[in-house]
């Protein structure tokens, strides 16, 4: 997949810088390749950019806007009824984890490359984490559960699917995290 | 935490390497450094590893056996009757998520980072994978379940468990994959 060269450079830049952060992480891209595959100016960056980490915050919360919005459009479009849009959480990740450039979950990554928890995309992590915690349970409310109580549950799920999908490539580890999901769904509303 | 400086220069290098790879990163942390905190000559060094690739793999296999070998002996001394193994294996993760040094597993880490999945790591990680799964399956199975069939499940729940606690300090994200392995062993015996 190649960033498409349209937009304003700073466009340009957060598109290229997406894919190549993505594909081959934060800290094996340099800023030479992303100014040389956005076609800007070396000012122009550092004008837009004025160190790598602010680009990498800029590509993280790129990343929490494009995956909530996604998630939220495709699992209304996997589940036309509300109820069932829990379990669609996963047939969703099931999707992304058999896309071609899929390279798992660029928070865990970026949490797991950039080692000093004080690091900014380490905070731009925890507001990911915190604003993906609030729409699973959105979705959850949605259909009629206690949206607060299940979603740091079905959040660990859907990480240890998106972990797994990068040793296993494709669907299963998804689908392996929909059955426990529906484990969990049914409990309460046996306990209910 | 600082490495032992005793054993042979292959060991103290070895242990220098343990201690800062999965502290700072595969990438993050140089040779250079290793060797002046190992107090190892040059020469030696690269006698022992002439790449840096051959002792990322020397890394990641001392990571595996003290992970399984960590794993068999404190499930054992946490739960004594083989039927509780099964769940202790999460309580032997939330005592290591609680760790002072923890930052998360080896193997998922080596996989972020090393993008290219044709990388030596890669393949120290999906044999680890392998080991790993199968001792799941043997504690499964000692305690009368089919292993074979749980255990992929129950290493999604504990990856699952390490990626979160990266980003949720302590035992917590152990503890909610325990109440989810234990689900889905309820659901096996009412299924059985």
């Amino acid at each position: 997949m190649t960033a498409e060269l349209t937009g304003s450079p700073r466009e340009r830049i957060l598109n290229t810088a997406t894919e190549l952060f993505y594909a081959g992480g934060l800290r094996a891209v340099g800023i030479d390749l992303i100014i040389a595959r956005a076609q800007v100016a070396k000012a122009s960056f550092y004008r837009h950019f004025p160190a790598k980490d602010d680009l990498i915050v800029a590509f993280l919360e790129k990343q929490d806007q494009d995956w909530s919005s996604w998630l939220g459009l495709r699992v209304e479009a996997l589940a036309p009824d509300p109820k069932d849009r829990p379990l669609a959480i996963f047939d969703a990740v099931a999707e992304r984890c058999e896309s071609g450039d899929f390279r798992g979950c660029p928070f865990i990554n970026a949490v797991v490359e950039v080692a000093d928890p004080s690091h900014p995309a380490h905070l731009a992590a925890a507001r990911h984490r915190a604003s993906n915690t609030n729409q699973l349970a959105a979705i959850l409310d949605g259909a009629g559960w206690e949206g607060a109580k299940l979603a740091p549950a079905f959040a660990l799920l859907v990480d240890g699917a998106l972990v797994t999908a990068l040793q296993e490539p494709g669907r299963e580890p998804a689908d392996r995290a929909r059955s426990l999901a529906e484990l969990l769904l049914t409990s309460e509303s046996v306990g209910s």
